[in-house]
């Protein structure tokens, strides 16, 4: 079957390789350039955000700005076009992501004001870790997400907590306070109870009578005891994770299977231990 | 005696077993109503806490919120009604709240002004505990109650000592800074000191003279060294929770279940253990 | 030789035990009275600090300060008289705080102005330690003070490390800066920088210029890393000393001295174990 | 060979020994005195720094500073004199450093304005840290270092998730907010997401929307959860180091001297290790 297939349809097959896997050498150059492009535009949507130099580069800006977008747009192209199932692509979590980075520049020509939509191409930037998930960042990378899944239900238990804590100390301080000392609402209020439980404290709302610092007090001792659970959480799981036998090599003679790293001798019985 | 039963203490019996209990499909969906209802009428209340809303949609607000005193009052009726002893419901933490939750909407008919202790209303998500505690969440949360337990006298010394500091600190900063630069009493300067350890640093008081941002920067250098002290007391909690029954050898002789690591004899009643 | 002391002598004696020491129940008695005195004292100084309560309620609580001062004093004396040799008292670290804490209102006697001294009385709580000392508390107390020794030398690196990235960051943002932007000199730029890397935040002076917020982006991750340092070593201190095995019977057949908990039989060999 | 030396030689050698070794009397000396006129340097910077200061004794901090240079210039020589190969000296770390603050007080000779660049002195504080590696802070000062170097995947990862999310959020918080309430550009809008995930919340900006405030109020819990990463690193790095050598028997065969707890072979040579 491979024989018969037309010059255009190996073609096709070698541009997935290059687009879609990174084993390759032209598929890593492909992964790198993505990246360089991808840092390159988000620097463009930052320079224009910056009002002086939107002003005198304008040009310049709008001319690099549609190179990247006529780049994207080939490789979204490319992509729809050398996939076997296009709507595999298109509907994924990334496919939808391409598509926001790239559309809003032509937008742009049809809908005056809605240019600032461009910043979008924030996102592009999660396909980072997609790419780096092919390098040797991958194990530390799991290991992060392994602990937080480990303590999954710990962590919904947590930020459950925080949630009613928010919403009564919210309505507590909303009050005491009252809409005269900044509290003007009960989610404004929440607002303040997060800003302070988490110790942020940005100070645009801040108790003003006596009753309300005292509250305040006890909700930032509190913060102190609470930012400790999300650190004991993730410690713990941090330090089982690493206290995996990484050397469990098996005895033939004594069934003994926790070793030193490198050991050549069984330490339970003195057996020769064979490496695998 | 069973079938002596009136129909109307029947029907007693089955209301009680849908409000208190939650092992029937029945008491399932009570249970999930009663969640749902206590976020609607805490959104209520949190939109009408926001004036340009309460402006627009007063009457709507009002009328909803009837809806929801009259809901609670029912429940509140129905949980007195079906319980054999009222007293150990109304006086118990739950039956007080309940109680707060429900009455300040007919309190406010009387005494005009009262109205805003309506948001007592919140406290009633503490309910969410215990409704949650049937579900698969015990565990986390069982685990997060026991390190504080167990840390107890800890925590005691700890906040104690944070006490000591803030007043100490607080006297100090009084001295230095004065009235002059913010620091009006010594109650408020211990507020400071507060918001200084903990790290918040909301800004609304900070040091103006050269000693007192010298004395500042050593108190935040002792916070910092401080918010570890909470940290390393769950942390370390949390890993002696974790580190207990990793062997659970049975013994066959008499039954139990804990053993140290690489045990060879129950500890109990040197009994051999077999390895599985 | 014992009978020939006058009952002076005794009386003398008597006394002594009754200050000193805390474990007869009038001892205990003793000390309880007094931190209620110290506490007493301490809201006075607080409330006298308060210019609105002070305007109202000065005669009594200058009053109210004589009486504690004169209790104070009679403390001072019989402390001095009842120990065998005053010196070793006076010039201790309690003895000098209690003379801090009693004079200062017999110098505003003779030095108009002085009066605020009289909060250095504060200082008197730390004697709370002492006393709890005797307590229940000391377990944890102790824990966490051999935690602290026992990274005594990390901590002095740690310090270090700080002290010299605070004077480097501190030089770098007064010449980025400068004092147009409210970086007046290096000592008060190394005061934002601390304020900065423990994450407190003021904002009482945050850089201004796009390079000097720059940096301090720079500076807030790196007191990110910064604060775990602490907390890392706190944790680990902990966690060693949890570790500690806790039964540490002997056995008598086979020497090993690591069990679990209430064993009754040892874990190697399954000899019997004698409790002590 | 030694013999035929000449007297310059010799006196060369013994410079050195003095200047860049620390095992000698003479070489501790030196060690000290450095440290201690790079104190006094960097005290007369700071000073200088404070204007009022520097008005009132400007003469005598210029000569102050003169007196400095030329002892800096002087040890700057005499290294470049006494070590063989020049170029490694002064094109290494600490050779760039002393150049940079010795020069700027000569170059303020010619070129006027460019006195605060003395201000680089205390970069020279680095080398306190070349100092005390030869003291006993060794220790403390290596497992901090090692554990750095141990989670260097992990924090690289950290950081690249950190900058990922500041860019995201610095985008949508610029396109929530705008200009209008502060967020200017993007690039100050990753300023504030920086200042908010690290919790030290200055509020020279904050956001204004209640939408702003929302999505404010997820990222600090964000930077919450993200907090205890690093802190679980560490503490994870310190507890495994802690863990590291508890057996460090001798192996009487193959000298090998790291072995499993409990092992009663050599995990290298498999020879029977005996007891102490």
């Amino acid at each position: 079957m491979k024989e018969t297939k037309t010059t255009f349809e190996k073609q096709k097959e070698k541009i997935h390789q290059i687009i879609y896997e990174a084993d390759t050498p032209a598929g890593k150059w492909f992964d790198i350039l993505l990246i360089l492009t991808i840092i390159v535009s988000i620097i463009l949507v930052m320079l224009e955000s910056i009002e002086s130099i939107n002003k005198n580069y304008h040009n310049f800006l709008n001319i690099a700005e549609w190179i990247i977008t006529i780049l994207f747009t080939i490789e979204y192209v490319l992509r729809i076009f050398t996939i076997k199932k296009p709507s595999s692509y298109i509907f994924s979590f990334y496919g939808i992501i391409d598509l926001l980075a790239t559309i809003p520049k032509y937008i742009s020509l049809i809908f005056v004001g809605t240019h600032a939509l461009i910043a979008l191409r924030a996102l592009r930037l999660l396909r980072v870790f997609r790419i780096l998930k092919l390098a040797r960042y991958l194990g530390a990378s799991k290991i992060l997400t392994t602990a937080l899944k480990a303590s999954r239900i710990k962590i919904i238990v947590f930020l459950l907590t925080v949630l009613v804590l928010t919403i009564i100390l919210g309505t507590i301080m909303y009050l005491v306070e009252g809409p005269r000392n900044g509290f003007t609402s009960i989610p404004y209020s929440m607002y303040w109870s997060i800003v302070t439980l988490t110790t942020v404290g940005y100070g645009d709302i801040s108790p003003q009578t006596p009753l309300g610092q005292f509250i305040a007090s006890i909700v930032m001792i509190l913060g102190y005891g609470i930012i400790a659970v999300p650190t004991g959480i993730v410690s713990s799981e941090m330090a089982k994770i690493d206290n995996v036998p990484k050397n469990t090599q098996h005895c033939a003679n004594c069934g003994s299977d926790k070793h030193l790293d490198n050991s050549s001798f069984c330490s339970n019985c003195g057996e020769k231990l064979n490496y695998e």
